[in-house]
């Protein structure tokens, strides 16, 4: 049960409330956030919950029978939307799209990467500056050197970035120089991190763990938002299967599904969702009819030469046609 | 390597060349299908193969890597096209659209069916009368009796059947009531029903394993045109995987890659792929834009009175929808 | 629900039963096998057993709420033991080591391996003449042959043989010269295959499912009691996941499990479990201690000569250690 | 390549062998840890190790064809030994037990599970005080005041303490009132976590992820070895696959792999392995067999009141029992 506060409640109603939660048999979770304020109520009782809603204070009440709460599309039926400035919004009805390299290398790939989004009128890039990797002596990125000269550049042409924040600490450091924060798949279930995010007020994209349920994803959206920060997307971007023809085996089953649970916008990844550049292009545009609000996608000007992830990151013309096409079939989608 | 022979070739001649194989250090199989002859050899030694091209009897000449041969897209580049008769041909370039319940129940439910088929123009009607159950004490199926009434009645309104063969037993004598033969995930590895099934000239669709990977589907197809059939069809329809909040894991990532090395038609099954209802459109429409070949789909009058499957079962009304949005998507994708 | 019949019920009787369990709400499913009557009543309905359980002809009832009955120890809670005749008997409390060649080669092969398997007391002979290749160009057997004079040659030396069995037609023409038939992984599911050995007398072993669960495997052998063969052995040999670095996971929590749940006997294999020579003894030994009934293994006289599975056979010598082993582990085992 | 340095080389000398080592194609690493220093050499080129080993302040050098190196029993052959001081070792050739509740809940609860501890001779207790939950509503543990009442009794029992970290800033923290920190599955790639552990010097556990291969387990290792400390356990722990017929599948393949590919010891938790109560001894028994160094199981005075992962925990007496059953197990495996 999630009950939304009046804006301007006083203890002694709150506390009144909690106690007729507490009457009840459920327990009553105080999660305020930068938009309202809310009671989520974990518990499994049957009551009448009309005896709650007369309550003073109460705005707004809803039973939620999932295991997350606030993420459910069944408390919260109109989908979210996340305004990034500068007329760029995600949100069900539009096709965000954000392209960029795995690794941010040097100013001149930054530069050579907006030209190509500005020509495509993208206006979200990727590039990772902290880069999780299995091995200790791979390259792990250019660090909040690398990140200021991604946010600078792509400041100046209006381009928003999303980069991955890989622990507590980065998150204050990071702040002024990002739009989007990614929590990547190996920090999918890193709760202290999803805590921390939860407490600045800048959006965050979730990435399925490698074999990461869709539930898990939920309740890993739930940290997030229960510490106070609604502005959240759902990433699914391959899981690990036995098979091993391809990186990842692409589920997007998981997109109208999430789509259907969750108020959240779910973006499609691609590249690391098969991991073989000649077939992206078919993943994305599969990504978009299964319902995603938004396709993440590698791209670099010599994928053979990047640093990371050359094999599954398109060039600027591939990546041209691609986008063009993710447009067309769009709005095919919408028209049908 | 695959050698295509002459038609008219002499068994001297074959000798010769069985000859000059092995003293390459190749194992030499000899595969005639109801379309041509070959030597498929096997071996992995370098040699140069204009050698072996400029023998007698030779007609063509081709190396192919892969540990399946003849359904390597290696080999023969143009795709296969599966003429059906009456102008019902399932190719590349074409959407095939198959659509029935899971079991064939009765007369009553076959003329249903057929009749929301024939206004939507589709063609090939699905529907099981051997069906594989987990269980010994479900429903398996109507057997012969309903297979030679489902096939009149489709045959009377022009459309072509698809139904699932379960043993070597059953192949002759389904022969006369089927227009596709179709092989089960149980069967996939059923080496001894795929080679019965390379022996008959009619076409076979063989369905992924549980969790089979893409190269033993190529295998599984590798049996029965190395055993005489040619006209062969692969069908992507969910694999296990540990997410359990659907039914399968639609793996469309297959589809891309199974139409990169294979010259055989891929068709998707999302029916089965994600086993709800609600999700199928979305799934099938994904499919489309992956690059399906076709699109194979459980319907009935009433899923929630289907004898099995109803929970993923559209109806009419959703399946006519569904249907126009396949041709569409579709269009668009050749188009692009 | 399955009731025990009287051996010698009438016809009125019998009809009598199935109204009053069509009476309340159950579906009754007569089951005659080789040593007993029975009627499996499939149904969900709360009702009072003793109502059914004092009409005539009833010997014995009991619930089962496992959706297979028949070999649920939830019906029958005596373990089952399996008689091969001259003293070789497999059941709980003793335990039985099949051990052989993954292919039957050759005369003087079998010898080889009969006379390592008398030296260590092993009474129980495995090798395959029917092979399942996931390829059609590998070897597939040495057929009816190789089973002939692989069953001949034991049998002067008292040694029990086990072999695959992989097509219906196959049921009867090497009913003569087995002991024990096996049903490999890619066949688990084959229910016409498991229908047909429910109607012959001899022991069946029933390997889980390269992906299998074990309620399907559970259910697999419900097939084949159901069609009359109480004689049925269940059979552990690793399942298909993500991990490479083996050819399967040997699923050692399968066995513990699967013995509380049935009255089967138990059987590992740690040669496919595992798929690496030098780790099979430890995966046997671990196979033990999880509670197995029995253990079957690959051995060959010279592993890298062996036409197949050779990486994961053990030479004599080392057969011969981990036999011992294997005894002082089960011995340890009974006495804690 | 694994370069040994002498412990009082000067900085020239160090140089020097770095440019050697960059002459010949490979990336040379400091390594420095509490036990000696090392240059870590990543490349592929074929070189004459002697050139290198040959050179001033050299003391020991071994090519390593792994991806992981400071961990490989490739270079270290001689067996990692954990000493945790008051004569508790954890080491090949004998045999660890850790046992404990999930969470630690209270002083009594502590005290309960000492005792039962000193009676059956068990050094180490593990127990909870940060629970990475799935849900953000769930209990997540008494932290650091928690932790502390947890150490301060268990010293004056002489019992050593493990006890799981799940962020960069509690390892210090942390670091004054544990023995041995564990990583958990979730965290088993929290690369800036294993940075972090590398920094201390005392041990570390670290878990296989929920889906993690061998070479991941190892390479996160090699995170913490390569950052300086050495005395590393890894546990395996059970993955997940698509069987739900238990919590987990307890992958023992695992054991041997790992104690042939490194030169740490392997740990087995057969709590979360299986997560079913009655089935832990028979896969602690299993585990033991398998060849693991140490048995780590959930154990409490009252399981069915445990605040967590009561459905897997031990009560005292099946502990008791389990203890004296895998030590009589381990002698077995010793003497064979």
């Amino acid at each position: 049960m999630i009950i939304q506060l009046e804006p301007k409640i006083d203890q002694r109603t709150t506390d009144e409330l909690e106690d007729a939660v507490l009457a009840i048999g459920y327990k009553p979770v105080a999660v305020n956030t930068q938009d309202a304020n809310y009671l989520v109520c974990v518990g499994k009782r049957e009551f009448d919950i009309r005896a709650i809603g007369n309550l003073d204070g109460v705005v707004d009440i809803h039973r939620v029978s999932d295991d997350y709460k606030l993420v459910s599309r069944k408390w919260k039926v109109q989908p979210t939307s996340i305004d990034l400035g500068d007329g760029v919004v995600i949100a069900e009805g539009l096709m965000a799209i954000m392209a960029g390299p795995c690794s941010i290398e040097s100013e001149e790939q930054i530069e050579s990467v907006v030209k190509h989004l500005v020509e495509n009128d993208v206006r979200i890039m990727r590039g990772g500056v902290y880069k999780p990797r299995s091995s200790p002596y791979s390259f792990r990125g250019l660090g909040m050197d690398g990140l200021k000269t991604f946010y600078n550049i792509c400041k100046e042409h209006g381009i928003k970035i999303i980069t991955e924040v890989m622990q507590v600490s980065q998150v204050e450091s990071m702040y002024d120089y990002i739009d989007i924060y990614q929590v990547g798949s190996r920090n999918s279930q890193n709760f202290n991190l999803l805590d921390a995010l939860g407490k600045v007020d800048k959006p965050v994209l979730i990435k399925r763990g490698l074999s990461g349920t869709i539930d898990e994803l939920l309740q890993s959206a739930e940290y997030v938002f229960s510490n106070g920060n609604e502005r959240l997307l759902l990433c699914e971007r391959g899981i690990r299967t036995y098979e091993k023809a391809y990186r990842n085996t692409l589920d997007l089953n998981a997109v109208p599904l999430l789509k259907e649970k969750s108020h959240l916008p779910v973006i499609v990844d691609p590249s690391h969702g098969i991991g073989v550049r000649k077939f992206v292009e078919s993943m994305a545009l599969a990504g978009v009819m299964s319902g995603a609000d938004g396709i993440i996608v590698e791209v670099h000007e010599t994928p053979e030469k990047a640093i990371s992830d050359g094999q599954q990151t398109l060039s600027f013309g591939e990546s041209a046609k691609m986008i063009a096409k993710i447009r067309k079939t769009f709005e095919l989608r919408e028209s049908l």
